[in-house]
């Protein structure tokens, strides 16, 4: 187990831009290096570095299939520029009181890091990391750097960070829940008591299929909007110093959960890749893939609005979903009594898989 | 090759609604045992009866599934009935002017045919077809049949016809997609001269996937809230005599129509079935169901509107997606100058199979 720690030391002088952009490319290479040494096998990732036809922006798809034993893996970059209408900008305010009136479109950059696994073992769980910088500014620089990214920040309207990771097995393996829970609370907590409970239940909240009445998986952490503003989803009583809420706080902890995703997820795949499965176990896998085309097509919020942007790539918007899935009507798979419906169940009641204080 | 006509002869005693729910029950008897024959394997039919837990309604899903020819086929009927919200209402009113003002929800009857069918080999046609009767009526009957749908009609505010049959290859042959349509025309062409070019020109737009600038298939017919009043894609000069108009005379268009189906579609699941296969050509025609779930995930109305529906039964409504389905980053398959770039080409700029006038 290579396990190597990811080596990261943001340039300050540098905008928080460029210092995310930096950092989610260097988690890149890193995740990837650490993926295709677990997968073992010839086949290694296919970086496709692109520009944006529209508008300022770039981006770097990295992708393993058909590996020894990873079936699907992605792991993407990005870097999106272009405009905001003033109807998209009335619904971020809900979050954003600082955004002024606008009957204009805004300027707005979005970096960030996607990921997704789908092992071939039906044993070893999909997993999705995302952690994102967004900005809205006031007004567009010509002035590019090599990548054809805007180097200055601004003058800012709004920044805030997003993202989290989460675990979706097709077999409970309790073990891997709370080795992956425990990981991210590690992580969560030398920024703050109450990070981890309130993103952890967000995380829940947010994967969760209505029409199937169940969660993608078994969570992890999800959070959105954080920057320097009171949050409706942490204690009021959570000031400056109890989490962070400064431009560089806040982009330590994102850094700390990115850097967390190698030792949340590479431990329980060195345990389940190489377990012995039966056909129908393979057939639950892909009835469970087919849940996660479900959520990504029908409910996803990012996958919504990569569509929706001028220039979208598409196949690196839809590189997260798995390489292949399966629909049965009425399945008797997922029966109660059963290793199956154990999944069902915990899907339809999430646990806590650590203590939350 | 089978191939008998459809025996259906409605009681014009009885109210639309009911005469409609007979004429698809039957319709839906028929097409399972053609589509069983054709088949020719071991598996049949399973004819799942429910009816709904939240107020009156009934529906029979009818799946084939793993048959020798056939991978998977859904035929269901159902008849819903609940409440619209006064903001669904004023949408509707947009094709509706008949429907009056109002700040109370509307209660609805729809009673419709659905069927898809996955054929196992690659060079056989996915079909999809689909017909139905809308209602909005002022109140709602205790009166129940022994389907546990509501006898009566009205007092009615509003009602119309919808619906439409199109093909999806995964490799085109010209002969079928023109057998096809001509059928359609051919039934079309009693009912009036304008219904098959308005509702060929529909389907081509209905059935589109924005994100991929493709249609989904090679079209066929699709039109909806075809009723008494003037209908937006229909020429004005069409009055009384020109097109159907009045209930009996659009249910008659709509029988036609169903009656079509196997026509249209068994004669070229006999010249397919059967034809030799590669791998590769399999691969392809995954990578298109692919294509088929995005769409019916991401833009079908009939799929949003039935998830949306109070006590919406899910498996019959996600029946019409394929049994596998695969997704590749960047797929090499359906280059220019290939079998399958063929049919990508034809995707991106519809074709008119038979002359449109």
């Amino acid at each position: 187990m290579s396990n190597s720690k990811h080596d990261f030391v943001p340039d300050k002088s540098q905008t928080m831009r460029l210092q995310m952009i930096a950092y989610i490319k260097s988690l890149q290479k890193h995740i990837c290096s650490e993926l295709e040494t677990l997968d073992g096998g010839d086949k290694k990732f296919f970086a496709d570095a692109y520009t944006r036809a529209t508008g300022a922006g770039m981006g770097i798809s990295s992708v393993l299939s058909g590996g020894k034993r990873i079936e699907k893996a992605g792991v993407g970059v990005s870097v999106v520029t272009g405009k905001l209408t003033p109807a998209v900008i009335k619904q971020m305010k809900a979050n954003h009181a600082e955004i002024p009136e606008t009957t204009q479109s805004v300027p707005f950059l979005a970096a960030g890091i996607s990921l997704i696994v789908h092992p071939q073992n039906p044993m070893a769980p999909t997993v999705h990391m995302n952690y994102r910088y967004f900005e809205l500014v006031e007004s567009v620089t010509e002035e590019l750097t090599s990548d054809n990214v805007p180097a200055p920040n601004g003058p800012m309207l709004a920044w805030w960070f997003g993202g989290g990771c989460d675990l979706t097995p097709s077999y409970v393996f309790e073990e891997d829940a709370v080795h992956f829970h425990q990981t991210l609370q590690d992580a969560c907590a030398p920024h703050g008591a109450s990070l981890y409970p309130a993103f952890k239940k967000w995380c829940d909240e947010y994967f969760y299929i209505p029409h199937r009445n169940e969660g993608r998986g078994l969570g992890g952490i999800f959070f959105d909007d954080l920057s320097a503003i009171p949050h409706a989803r942490l204690p009021e009583s959570d000031g400056v110093g109890a989490r962070p809420a400064t431009p560089a706080d806040i982009f330590d902890f994102v850094r700390t959960c990115g850097d967390a995703f190698i030792p949340s997820y590479i431990p329980i795949l060195h345990r389940r890749v190489d377990m012995p499965f039966t056909e129908e176990e393979r057939r639950w896998q892909l009835l469970r893939r087919g849940r996660y085309v479900e959520f990504n097509l029908m409910y996803d919020r990012g996958t919504k609005f990569g569509l929706s942007a001028p220039g979208a790539r598409i196949e690196s918007i839809l590189m997260s979903l798995p390489e292949t899935a399966r629909w049965e009507y009425c399945t008797e798979m997922g029966a109660e009594g059963t290793r199956e419906g154990e999944l069902v169940a915990l899907l339809r009641t999430p646990r806590d898989w650590v203590p939350l204080s």
